[in-house]
């Protein structure tokens, strides 16, 4: 196994050249283009995935859209719009970069230069996410009293954002700090993006691990194997409820049961202004294939029914603390005035 | 999908019929034999598991092995007892019925009918197992306060036992008696016996069902779905701590969380005389390609650790109730004069 240097996408040269995840860990292949229709059939094919990782492509991808256009940019925009937007429908981050980078379209359209204002934007958007979440690693350092085993859930690396990711930001920094220990990171079905992208990321970091299966976590820390549970959040109510990878409330309570800290990691921007408690977060439904197949792999009968909810919300009295950019935040939580700024 | 009868081991006509669960649910193919090596290659491969199960296909291979044999019954069947002990060199049952096996012959070394004799001790011991199979389910009743929605673990049914299982002959008799509105399996990672196994059987009962990952019952339970839960156990200390597939821990503890009932379905002979609490239970691991493949399908890189307890112990005090074919046990458990009596 070569350790070494990754990355989830990088733009250069007038181009996108992204690490195709589908094929992690078992093959480490690199995809460069400027077309941004391959770069929406990557979203598609979940080739890259994760929420801030989405949006920063697809920023990329309006960008490349308008590249040696001149006055004809605005049917190249929009078509190209459109385009992005039906890849992941409910990716709250593909649509909030896709505005951002549609408003910049606007103010700038009669600009000769769209293409360049448009890849200066979605740079941005790129470097912030990056900042974010080295402030989020830095911050996280706090939460060890010293060195640590900690348990983690699904993927929150550099594949999953622009930069080191949210929770995983904060196990590299720890580790970077002499902080770890020991890593173990949960298979998470049914994606099994533990099992691929998290067991990759550390292994490439170098940080010692083990894998599991999801219900093996109990037993672990019946043992006495975990200091600390860090996961990352998809969306944070402002009463401090976190709705996060399926499994994740199962995590804090069995953390609780056994006195075990439970943190969750994520940007400001996770905060959901309009949602004052977990109790408004609407749970979504995958496809039952997800489970029934595995890596498409048939396992079990076509007509069986399966409960296939994508996330769960963890109750913020069961959360130790919830890590941003900004800070680590303690129960009462209360972000009426935290949250998306940008 | 053809609804019906299905059995796990028949033994008709001097031949042991047996269903290979290895292609389970896919594909039903029954398998007969009068060839004790071939029933070994059966519980080697996994065609037939399940720890009362494996002891009765050991027993009934046992007696196969003198089939048609005189007086050199004594070479034959101590060849046959060493290949059949060394199938599954971890499972309990299997090395009791074996002994039993091994005690008759002893008696009735110099018979003449000594395959008869061993074929009737192999039958007692099916029907046996089928008998309490019976009891549990009937006093399984008690513990239902209406019609129930009930969560289970792992397979506890007809493919793992001589009768109808442990938790799932409680559910199938509840069934029969207008108790039971919907239930929940657990996929049970790895090796996904709930996916595949206990899917068939509910299926092929006709009781409603649905399918999950394991790491979803806490927002199963969140949401109000479950009334019960009921699982087996492997292994049961005399103060009730129950050893039980990895992940039923888990389950008991986030069951407790959500003020649902837990209870742990087994014969009394899983009741183990020299094991006074759970701490003297010996957590065994397995093999960490469980976790790394899985179908046979690799999923990850091969040389990443992993966490592979096979089973995990529930403190007693988070079980509502053991029920044995002797009755319905509850806190605190005291089974000193219970357990292996036969």
């Amino acid at each position: 196994m070569i350790k070494g240097d990754y990355f989830s996408v990088k733009f250069e040269n007038d181009k996108l050249i992204f690490l195709d995840q589908t094929k992690l860990p078992l093959v480490e292949e690199y995809v460069e283009t400027d077309d941004y229709n391959r770069i929406a059939e990557a979203i598609e094919r979940l080739e890259v995935r994760g929420a801030p990782l989405i949006g920063i492509c697809a920023a990329y991808a309006l960008a490349l859209a308008v590249k040696g256009a001149d006055k004809e940019s605005r049917d190249l925009f929009e078509i190209a719009y459109k385009r992005v937007a039906g890849t992941r429908p409910t990716a709250v981050n593909l649509f909030w970069a896709i505005d951002e980078m549609k408003k910049t379209f606007e103010e700038n359209v009669t600009s000769e230069n769209i293409y360049a204002i448009l890849l200066s934007h979605a740079k941005d958007i790129h470097k912030k996410d990056e900042e974010y979440c080295r402030k989020m690693g830095q911050n996280g350092l706090s939460i060890f009293k010293g060195k640590s085993n900690v348990l983690t859930h699904c993927n929150t690396g550099r594949l999953a954002t622009g930069g080191d990711g949210t929770a995983f930001s904060v196990i590299k920094t720890a580790f970077k700090n002499d902080l770890i220990n020991h890593v173990y990171a949960d298979e998470t079905r049914p994606l099994l993006q533990g099992l691929r992208l998290t067991a990759f990321e550390l292994d490439k970091s170098g940080i010692p691990f083990s894998l599991q299966t999801d219900s093996s976590a109990a037993e672990l820390m019946k043992q006495g194997k975990v200091d600390l549970v860090i996961t990352g959040a998809d969306r944070i109510a402002l009463n401090g409820d976190s709705a996060n990878k399926i499994g994740t409330y199962m995590l804090a309570i069995i953390a609780n049961y056994h006195n075990i800290p439970f943190y969750v990691v994520a940007p400001s921007t996770t905060i959901a202004q309009n949602t004052p408690t977990g109790k408004e977060i609407e749970i979504e439904y995958r496809d039952k294939n997800e489970v029934l197949f595995i890596n498409q792999d048939q396992i079990t009968n076509q007509n069986y029914n399966a409960f296939t909810p994508a996330f769960d919300v963890t109750p913020s009295h069961l959360i130790s603390g919830i890590i941003t950019e900004e800070g680590v935040f303690t129960f009462p939580y209360n972000f009426l005035f935290a949250g998306r700024k940008d």
